[in-house]
């Protein structure tokens, strides 16, 4: 028994190209036996791009919730080794064409603690410079680039206007430091 | 061709007690045929519970992260036909003891539109009153209770000191639509 939760049992069910799902059972503390689903996720990387009072988004097209979502740039850490503030930039560079010259980072999200170890790390992203974005594929050749006044987008998240949670995360905590910076 | 996504193909390739994960073919716009793995989920509700001055959180094992987490008041939409308004109220009652008399919609969040369709009603939950929680077992059983003062919360939020993505989302919207309402 004791007072923690022992991991005493695990089936990994699928391996994907992206996700791997594990059938984890665990003893609570109460003696219960539990049985957890279990996604495994290599973690992303997410950038709130500002090009001096605006915002520059996406809408992409995202099958898993059936269809375009407006959210900010973001990419998996798929590269080994690659440090987020790497893979932040060049996300930045494929989805938008720009890379910014400053990143601060805002924290991380674990997106849902219920079923997945996916992370994603958080930066705000400034004083962009154009940089090619090469030949795009697949959803990321039919992106729409948005840009949207900063004051405007921080609005929407606040009245549950947008729906993408890192996206909405990264604007709300960049409102409030500058609230807090201009001692409002 | 055409300029929208098309699925073409899809494979169950699990169903699980929570989740279900699909392996879904779809041809781009540009022609590119894609494979993505789609993990389905039955959404979920989370409170951000207000007592007072006091934010009502708890602290839960999970163990898809490996550890516990503070994260607000939340749970499945398990029961048929449930409304998301009474599932949150639910949720409070079974997790601390407390039964919010007035919900307030804050929106929601799609948690990880890269690769789920899970959906999470937010919502602030205020006037709470005591009410049994009723026998708990598993990761509820071992739950503890963290009131923590909501201005201290908000800068934590703000500041990338909490990690749950609903957790965050819901204080900092609120903290947002309380200095709207403030005039600062």
């Amino acid at each position: 028994m004791g007072d923690t939760f022992a991991v005493i049992g695990s089936t990994l069910v699928y391996e994907g190209a992206l996700l791997d799902l594990e059938v984890r059972t665990l003893r609570a503390p109460d003696g219960a036996v539990l049985q957890r689903e279990v996604v495994h996720h290599p973690g992303a990387v997410a950038v709130l791009l500002m090009d001096g009072s605006d915002a520059v988004l996406i809408r992409q097209h995202r099958t898993a919730v059936g269809g375009d979502v407006l959210e900010i740039p973001a990419g998996l850490l798929d590269r080994a080794g690659e440090p987020p503030e790497e893979a932040a930039a060049r996300e930045c560079v494929e989805e938008v064409g720009l890379r910014p010259r400053r990143l601060t980072r805002l924290g991380g999200i674990h997106t849902s603690v219920g079923f997945t170890d996916e992370y994603i790390h958080l930066f705000l992203g400034e004083d962009p410079v154009a940089e090619d974005a090469g030949q795009a594929h697949g959803e990321e050749a039919a992106l729409q680039v948005v840009r949207i006044p900063f004051d405007q987008l921080a609005r929407q998240a606040r009245d549950g206007q947008l729906d993408d949670a890192k996206t909405i995360v990264a604007v709300l905590a960049v409102a409030a430091r500058r609230d807090a910076d201009t001692g409002s």
